[in-house]
């Protein structure tokens, strides 16, 4: 029971580590956050509302995303899409993640 | 310059999301502190003491790691391993990070 609370801790910090990598990866094509979260759930990352829309909100006001409002089906939704600087921090997140997760890879002794 | 900033963050929040585990896999055999960054320095995860020391002490809290100090060389040095429990939850956590990493180079169009 101590093991399995501990365990989560351990793999809740290491999703949010890899979430803002995650989503912002998903936003070349512009997408509201039930789209995002279905598409990211079907990729195998599960990620509740709660801590989806505050990320979506922070990674836009790092000037990451955009977004705008529209009307559809009678209900308004938020589209969020990358910036152009929210393209050039991705890619070079990519290398980084390329790096350390080689890294992490090697020091837990997991083969490719 | 923005850009910088903003990827540094990103990739602030990924070193922060592997570091435990990466310390963890470390301490299967134990080291005092500055033996575990110069290991790990060396494996091309740099940290500083300002991280390190206050990880340790909260996974030690957690019930991961046991440490004692002992005195060499004229000064006492403070030793941490994995306890049994931290190797229990190190090897649950070897597999969620074989998924997480899986899915995210993925999500990443990243071949392995």
């Amino acid at each position: 029971m101590e093991t399995d609370t501990t365990t989560n801790n351990i793999l809740l910090e290491l999703r949010r580590g890899i979430l803002p990598l995650a989503v912002l990866a998903q936003l070349y094509e512009e997408q509201y956050g039930y789209s995002l979260l279905t598409g990211l759930s079907e990729q195998g990352l599960d990620i509740d509302q709660g801590t989806l829309y505050p990320l979506l909100r922070r990674l836009e006001s790092q000037g990451l995303l955009e977004s705008d409002w529209r009307l559809e089906e009678a209900r308004p939704r938020r589209y969020y899409k990358l910036s152009a600087q929210g393209k050039a921090v991705l890619s070079r997140s990519k290398e980084d993640w390329k790096r350390l997760s080689n890294v992490l890879s090697n020091i837990l002794k997991i083969e490719e």
